[in-house]
């Protein structure tokens, strides 16, 4: 307990845990504010966020380079999940499809973009693994074409339509599972030295007990629901008061809060000249999210949600995912960066994030 | 004659030439069992297709490298043109474009993925050249936007529509072939030595006398039309009742019957570490038929066919043709492979097949 | 004075000089004869352009290297932009667009083309700088990307999409001059050594004294924009006249007038073994244009223009610029060319112009 507390003094971002609190008295006192609380919930999930990466970290430290390395990869999106997952329980589609597609786009733009940014302003030109990188956008590529086909396939009968959409739904997201699972044993285990930099360097920094680690992570993971659930009741409302539309509330403000501790690893190691460190955790998350979060969002919905949901995105975020893994493979291919790589990334970032915010709000579904 | 039965005792595949007597005969007495005369012509030209891709290579083995290299590449994809021959013939436009369309990405992805996956298998990383893999990426490349433009650009009123498609086709299918020929002149003369590991592989291996290989070029190819015929008439009641759609028969099955002889020389290659020959062979083939198959096809529909087929591919399909282009674009930019790049390739071309599976049949045209 | 007569005696193309005073002529005597007024004004922009370019490229070599390289990066292209200055005044919106696009095309496609058509007969292989043609292709893929969402992203009600459309063509607009600007401060100031071979090669022709430079500069511009406006008057009627659809005319014929003296820069340096100044041309016009002409031109419309332009571009016009930067991807990753990688960019162009030449006059706008 006392190496938490020395963890929330050290790090400035947990002082944020403060609106944790402060949210749920909130909730009690004032339930129809919906705009102060959502502002309170995205300030309250940043830090929840962090703590949940260092417990991570902290129990994969403890299990060997294997179990750790699933771990690490199974548990490092573990945020956007449980965001997505009370949007799926509370039937909002639109807010999981926007939220997982947007996370999708903004760890591949601007979290590669910002880091190569970062990175560049410190470094005058920093190297990293090109081959390393070619299999994260390809991964990254891949995902994006199983998203992308229920989309572009058009089917004329609505009725057999849906149908048709469902079931490739369910196909797609187990041919994305085992891609996913298949990825984790060549990284992990058959080809583990083609990623040796990005893996070694993720452990050392956490050195919680191991009881410690695991309770944080369940705690944490619960307290994150909590949270999730007053974020998700008041988005809608506090959008339409911001002047913000869904689109881009879920595309851009849910995925930037939900990658916030991720985002701080990646350009703390950008400016620390580790740059292929800083790939790994920008298309990694990505295509973590892509291979593992949706189609397990999809699978769930069965269960868990008032209705199947399908992998059929709104047209224009299949495009902004397609473009932004195409940008993604463009500026990697060189295995070279400097600010101005950034800049151009950030750039096609801004890009989306102006249209959405632009955008009419009816015209999303 | 006493080489040719060698070769069919020595070669198991060829064991399979004995369904070729057993389908006319079938077809005699039961012309109405359309599923059995669809399995069976399946089953006969697997091996008259690997008769025909030796008796090309014999004959092109004797011919000197340039009129040889000229043989194999417009003979190499024979078995394809002679089922799409048959189809146009019947008129059956839908099938002759699935067809093509199918053998395209069904040679980029799976021709190309399951090389590298058995490749992989067994040995631990492969390189290849990536100034040839490039090459032929990007005469793929080319083609794919050929066939792409006639559908992505829309004309309003439907009668000057059809007169533009038409000629646009025609048009376009001139300009690929003059592509295709220059790209012989290209690879097989002026700078013969920038693909000098594929071209070299492939002789060597056939020895028939020259007389045998051109009597079993003429005899196998009127024995394939034979079975073609068969195959383009039953397919569609057979599709039915296996329950296939006839986009999945089309792009998939014939695909595989099509390119099986091609895919068996890929697969050896790739396992005894010759993966520059693998490539060759699948994008090599998959950018013959959109280069030279395809223009060929529209050209002699205004002669054969019962009236002009034109360029316009089902939306679909263009997308797959183009996502195909880009994986192998991608996966071939690094020159190095392992199982993993196999199994990536394989599952977009899984998506490609599940959607084509899943999609009720009126919704293609 | 004496310079300019000994500059044009010894360049045969500023021969065609003659033809500006003989235009002028005939548009007093005949104004109604569009097509002859059309070709004479195709003529006469030709040598213009040369002057202009000439000019420019003097005043630069004057100044230094960061001033000169901004004068050149942003005058380079002064005869596109006064043509579609004269065509915004005019409200002609559909020509402005269609110029600018197949501005794009045209050097993306047919400058870099034929610069390795011409450059490989002459040399059997040629070498370029990869890192700097990935820079051009990254930043041309961005301007592609900001031109192609306002076109893809739909909005249902036409009341509110036109008001969309507008506030991000805005938008857009300013984010690509911001990313033009910083483009400059990159490649002249903090990273120039990573583009010294283009920048050093321009410098040492001309020798014009300043005044003399500037004279020219100025005198030329406002003959250019004269000449113009005889153009854009005449283009519609001698469009129809020639049989020729206006996007061809837009998209092909200005294009190729407009860009004829960089084409010249571009081949000779091709053809003297200097691929890295024809690349660095093509490319950086190519993207010039599109993060710089293009959004002035829209933020011009709001004074200058009788309504103002949005950045909605043709449907088939986005998808020709993004299949010609993709393209531009393909063939400058490798670092190197022959003969027919100049041919296989050429036939996409063929391609493009093929449809548009085909394509209905009233499916454009």
């Amino acid at each position: 307990m006392g190496l938490l507390i020395k963890e929330i003094r050290h790090n400035r971002l947990l002082w944020l845990l403060a609106f944790v609190p402060l949210l749920f008295v909130l909730q009690r006192l004032k339930p129809g504010s919906h705009t102060l609380l959502f502002v309170l919930s995205v300030l309250a999930i940043v830090p929840l966020a962090a703590l949940l990466s260092h417990a991570t970290e902290a129990v994969a430290a403890k299990t060997g380079d294997t179990v750790g390395g699933l771990l690490n990869a199974t548990l490092g999106n573990l945020t956007e999940l449980v965001i997505a997952l009370t949007a799926l329980h509370a039937g909002q589609y639109t807010l999981v499809k926007a939220s997982v597609a947007g996370a999708i786009v903004t760890n591949t733009l601007f979290m590669l973009g910002m880091s190569f940014l970062l990175g560049g302003l410190k470094h005058r030109a920093q190297e990293f693994s090109r081959p390393a990188a070619r299999l994260q956008t390809t991964l990254l590529f891949l995902a994006t074409v199983a998203l992308l086909v229920p989309s572009a396939v058009s089917v004329a009968d609505s009725a057999t339509a849906s149908a048709f959409t469902h079931d490739l739904s369910v196909g797609l997201s187990v041919l994305l599972i085992a891609a996913y699972g298949l990825s984790l044993v060549f990284s992990l285990k058959t080809h583990r030295e083609w990623f040796a930099g990005a893996a070694k360097a993720e452990s050392g920094e956490a050195s919680w007990p191991m009881g410690l680690a695991l309770a944080t992570l369940a705690g944490v993971t619960v307290v994150v629901a909590l949270v999730s659930e007053i974020f998700v009741e008041s988005v809608q409302h506090a959008a339409v008061t911001l002047g913000m539309t869904p689109a881009f509330v879920g595309f851009i403000v849910v995925a930037l809060v939900g990658g916030a501790a991720e985002m701080a690893s990646a350009f703390s190691a950008a400016r620390k000249d580790r740059l292929d460190l800083s790939v790994g955790i920008a298309l990694g998350s990505a295509s973590q999210i892509a291979l593992f979060i949706v189609p397990v969002l999809v699978l769930l919905s069965y269960v868990i949600g008032p209705s199947p949901m399908n992998l059929q995105f709104w047209p224009s975020a299949v495009i902004m995912m397609l473009l932004a893994t195409l940008t993604a493979c463009l500026v990697t291919a060189g295995g070279r960066s400097a600010w101005f790589v950034g800049v151009l990334i950030l750039i096609v970032y801004l890009i989306f994030a102006m249209t959405l915010y632009l955008l009419p709000p009816r015209d999303i579904s």
